[in-house]
């Protein structure tokens, strides 16, 4: 008892050992004279003893009080939420554990700031999250994303399909069910893998236009997003009407989403109309490019004609939270800094640095929505993969490495990689002369990547293989900052977990599977995930939709044959010599990528 | 109150608006009648008023421990440890985050454990550590273990002095003087900088042999090292004497050892004849190696010549806590996995499968001792910095690359790199003929590697480049398994941090800087780190010692000269055009490392 008394009752330890000493005790913090200083009849001692055992039971009392409050507010141990509540999930598509690392020091270094500056997510760092995925120890975004949208470990390519090609129900469809409001932001394109996963169902995520189709209402559970905003309007645009079109057929995917009820922007200045959020009125689908929204290094400056991510997040947030304030149910949003994974793809350092700083932002922006927002709200931050094998470290030559990296190559950069090979192929297309091109690329490697020493041999290469331009202009810079890449693809890195209450996520607080990141999202919202995957299966049984060529398909599309998709667990027992077609040794500049990221 | 109460009393949640009721909630409670039910006189009436309140008081008060005893078992507050204390920190030197993700996924595959399946030590992540040091972006492991030691950041290569070369109080040396016992235990040489960072000082990492020499006591401090088991034994033999000496003089350090108190043991009979450390007599010196003890992969087969990691880190733990018995101090013990950096230096995935494995069985002896030890134990785990720029995944040519990486390789592996460039070494010694030695390099591929599919062109270039074997033979196992590397030197990605306890370690939870860890260590220990700079530089103030040439230098050996170092904050702004020198493209293979790891 006197051990644990005096933890917050500010009350000095000594041992109670009787009524009398108890009633003392008690006086003395009271102000009350004692029994002993009064020689009291036998009355007012009783009447001394009760008020004594009286005060007693309320300073024990308070202290109950105080402590529970005190535990409440402490305690580890995770706790069911209860009531109204909103939750965000962040994306941060490959970005690995170096991206931040890379970031930051670019950051310290742009700003001048002290090595102990951090960026605001490192101060939220809660765990790390495992990404296999069913069919390889390297995942791709579907199958990582369809973790943590149904909770369940899926094969690459895979929109929230199981293995055996049946549906699961995803968080914002029973979130949806259950009364939530929802919403999807990302910057790349909104039919893409990651934002498709939570609000369509198709056997290979190629199918960009089926999933177009569903996430505007087209499947069996009718309209689920409350709230999109992104790229992909190609995918959206019939191909007879619209030069932008990028569907294989002739469906107007815009006009059904209004005949589903969607109000619809297209451009900065629709996006403007909506006010921060304070003019939508949903359900509302804002598709602000053709295909994804140019990296954040080109996007600074075509602010007028693209919204950043931080701006997108910080409107959904405003009109979900307004729509949600009457309702006993607050909202779902998925935000998703989709594009650091392309970075990684091109190998480009300085591409990198500033979507992974625009990530921070809009995280920034999560957190002050959070503190003004009155329902509760908890945010996860986590990343499906890591890109490109990124390392803060290159050796150049075959003498030992220097313990060097340099951000300054990154600083001088004014343009994307990506940016400067679209110019590049833009350029030939005028037909110009060898010696045109050659001073067009010295423009471009002088003003696009800020690098005035270059080698003539690197003009030269540029100028006889511009297929591989993006990936040679993202070396030029990564070789100047030291910067290495194992792969143009994924890795099999465990990747980090942020949260704005790690309490509330307590969950996650570790070394986690991507799966139980949507087991999280499932709890915290407390949906039925399993009566979407039911409702879905049974109403989708027979369900026929329109192929490309006239033919008939399920409603999820094709099932892809054996070697159309990365699968097997053969993969983890062997390999098949792969080695062999080797180059020069290292990581050589490749073709195009053909793949989906 | 009605709130806060049924919190832990199991009590149903009512109003408790006067004193009958709450009598009559107790009585319930209690068994006995309520005052109601009997119709008091006043006299009864009064009693049981009283018994009520005593009641009360007794409940509130029980109910007061009970929250304060949960309250303390899982509050996230950090609170001082207070009274007598054991630290254990483990250094996992050169293991990134991707070392985690890479050796799960192999003991996965050799296990034949589902992906749910954690290493142990993944079941303990708390957070991650920044790097740098003051000199560079990416730090060695002097100025990494120098932030561990001191808390303080300096240059790459500096053992626990300051940028401007005055030695700083080490953690341990402050705990031994605070009255605790010590030890370091390592699979690399006792005298290598992490290590060394702990009970020596020297202006450069290179002078091992006078690092051996203040580590038995021959510095301004005298003797602060209890316990020291690891390899290194060439830097305590007279050059004159020993064959195996790899010192400048000949002095006899194990002599010196000996003059200082020291019991010595030096080989695995010895260390088999502390009994798992029963036996041990403090202080002990354990040197079973000449210089590295070998990697685990190879000394699996040598069980019976070199201890393995968690063998000595058990022998230690006992040996100390029995010594701390009857003291009101406890002890601070350091345990290194050492080699897990130079599997990465060597790009050897097979080894640092294997050297991870050993420190996580090396952790797993940590937390079984705590769980018996009486003392409160605290154990945390950090590394200094990344090594390799290491990547599950590895794009072998230029189409673009399929997910996959392969665990196999790295299974059929039976020994290092480093274990069969020395064998083929030794077999050059006999001037073999040409075909002799392919033939010899073919027998080391198959039986050494576990390849068969091996080209003529990889056993031309082994026997064309012999300097470069192994680099060679490591690559041929990282091509495999597609595994990638960015450099033989060292990367600034943030390491992970991991505890025994998070509460305990509750200042290291999420993103720290590397001092903080050191910072903790001080804090945790409550012992004097500045009091012993004050005495290290007081003492020191004109303290000569023999130099290698009859000169004589100051006690902490030669100021390096500018350019002999990794230094310089122009590092951080700009970067020299190295970008120039590069070979063929990417990584190549380049010369044994000379370095300091």
């Amino acid at each position: 008892m006197s051990g644990a008394r005096p933890l917050l009752s500010n009350r000095a330890s000594s041992d109670i050992s009787g009524d009398r000493d108890i009633a003392e005790e008690d006086a003395l913090l009271t102000g009350q004279p004692t029994s002993r200083t009064e020689k009291p009849t036998r009355r007012t001692w009783k009447f001394w003893r009760e008020i004594g055992l009286f005060v007693w039971a309320v300073v024990a009392t308070a202290t109950v009080i105080i402590l529970a409050v005190v535990y409440q507010n402490t305690g580890t141990n995770s706790k069911p939420a209860s009531g109204k509540r909103n939750l965000i999930f962040m994306v941060s598509d490959g970005m690995g554990p170096t991206s931040l690392s890379l970031t930051r020091s670019f950051m310290q270094f742009q700003n001048g700031a002290p090595f102990s500056e951090q960026l605001v997510i490192d101060q939220h760092l809660i765990g790390q999250s495992r990404t296999r995925s069913s069919s390889s120890l390297i995942t791709d975004s579907a199958a990582g994303a369809t973790a943590f949208s149904c909770g369940k470990k899926s094969y690459n390519g895979a929109i929230s399909v199981t293995p055996d090609h049946e549906p699961c129900g995803t968080v914002l469809e029973a979130a949806k069910k259950a009364g939530y409001m929802t919403g999807l932001v990302v910057t790349t394109r909104i039919t893409d893998a990651t934002p498709a996963c939570f609000a369509a169902h198709v056997n290979m995520r190629s199918e960009e236009d089926r999933i177009a189709e569903q996430m505007v209402g087209d499947y069996p559970l009718g309209r689920v997003v409350d709230l999109m905003f992104g790229g992909g309007r190609c995918h959206f645009l019939a191909n007879t009407t619209a030069e932008s079109s990028c569907r294989a057929d002739d469906k107007d995917v815009v006009g059904l989403a209004k005949m589903n009820g969607f109000n619809y922007v297209s451009d900065r200045a629709g996006f403007d109309s909506l006010k921060g959020g304070a003019g939508v009125e949903l359900p509302m689908l804002g598709l602000f490019a053709d295909t994804d929204i140019p990296y954040e290094i080109d996007r600074r400056n075509e602010n007028d004609v693209y919204p950043s991510l931080h701006e997108m997040a910080e409107a959904a947030m405003k009109a979900l939270s307004d729509a949600t304030r009457d309702s006993d149910k607050g909202f779902f949003l998925m935000i998703e800094g989709s594009r650091i994974d392309h970075a990684g793809h091109h190998n480009d350092p300085a591409a990198q640095v500033h979507e992974v700083l625009a990530y921070d932002r809009a995280f920034t922006s999560v957190l002050d929505f959070i503190k003004n927002e009155k329902t509760q709200t908890v945010m996860v931050s986590t990343s499906d993969h890591e890109t490109g094998g990124l390392a803060a470290a290159r050796q150049l030559h075959s003498t030992y490495p220097e313990y060097v990296w340099y951000p300054s190559p990154l600083a001088n950069a004014t343009h994307s990689a990506e940016h400067l090979a679209l110019s590049y192929s833009k350029h030939l297309l005028t037909s110009p002369s060898s010696s045109d091109t050659a001073a067009f690329l010295r423009e471009s490697i002088e003003s696009g990547l800020g690098i005035h020493d270059y080698h003539d041999d690197e003009v030269k290469k540029l100028l006889f293989a511009p297929d591989t331009a993006l990936y040679q202009y993202a070396d030029m810079v990564s070789r100047r900052s030291q910067t290495g890449w194992s792969t143009h693809g994924h890795s099999a890195a465990d990747v980090n977990i942020y949260s704005s209450d790690p309490r509330a996520a307590m969950a996650l607080v570790g070394n986690h599977e991507n799966t139980e990141v949507g087991d999280f999202l499932r709890d915290y919202l407390a949906v039925d995930v399993d009566a979407v995957t039911k409702e879905l299966r049974e109403k989708g049984v027979g369900l026929m939709v329109q192929g490309v060529n006239g033919t008939t398909v399920g409603w999820m599309g094709q099932v892809p044959e054996e070697g159309q998709r990365l699968d097997g667990q053969t993969h983890l027992a062997s390999y098949g010599g792969d080695f062999r077609k080797r180059g020069d040794g290292g990581v050589v500049h490749g073709e195009g990528c053909g793949c989906g990221h």
